[in-house]
């Protein structure tokens, strides 16, 4: 973690906030390449009505056809999900970087297996920023990761 | 496979066609719940440029917050790449029938020991479409995929 990683997680997080500002999920992803941002994006599941907008696919989408994924670092506020863990391995993005891991995990290792480099910050502000909301909307924070109601 | 799942992946396989008639990818999905129509969608890299939406993704972004996924098939008419597989686990879509696992694959094994039913159908005429259509488009479907150029 060096001032560029900072920077650019310092992103992630303003989309994580913007999204809880929305009435949303608050997690927030920002993609780098060579120290300039690609995109930025946040969960969209209460904007948008759609499961597939995570954090991290949301600043995917948002990249359009970029394509040097292989060059890119993705910076999430909340480590990655099933969904989103396939889609940096399909795309080959080499670097993760992870404000929390604490309150949702699992796939790290999953992730390091396939050659992907994982960074976890445990931001103490974001972990209980995230554990907040969480606690308080349980349903919706349920069926964003798909545990059926 | 019985009289519904050939149904169900005739749509996939339509969105399919639909999908190369636009001059985008020729992959298309469909999913249902208890023998009815939940969505259906093709891949939208030529057509929207992004990366995120394959057919499968884009089917399941247009099932919107259905959320009973854990009761429904999805059928795709290419075997799913990992991003797709990562969805299908993450939201626990028990089965997925597959019309051709010739031209892509490679995750149906990680699918079933997550415990996903995969039917593998190989559809002769599928098959041959898909190769015609890659043979044609190799750099779309490098980027596609996550190769880059």
């Amino acid at each position: 973690m060096d001032q560029s990683d900072q920077h650019f997680l310092n992103r992630a997080i303003v989309q994580a906030i913007k999204s809880a500002g929305e009435g949303g999920v608050p997690v927030g992803a920002a993609l780098a390449w060579r120290g300039t941002l690609v995109s930025e994006g946040h969960n969209q599941r209460q904007q948008k009505h759609v499961v597939t907008l995570h954090g991290e696919t949301d600043c995917i989408m948002k990249a359009g056809l970029f394509g040097r994924w292989h060059e890119t670092t993705l910076y999430t506020t909340l480590s990655p999900c099933m969904m989103c863990s396939g889609t940096i391995i399909q795309f080959g993005i080499p670097r993760v970087v992870i404000a929390d891991a604490v309150n949702f995990g699992g796939n790290e290792e999953f992730l390091r297996a396939r050659g992907v480099t994982v960074d976890i910050v445990n931001d103490a502000t974001m972990i209980a920023f995230f554990k907040d909301w969480q606690g308080r909307n349980a349903e919706i924070w349920n069926g964003d990761i798909g545990i059926p109601s």
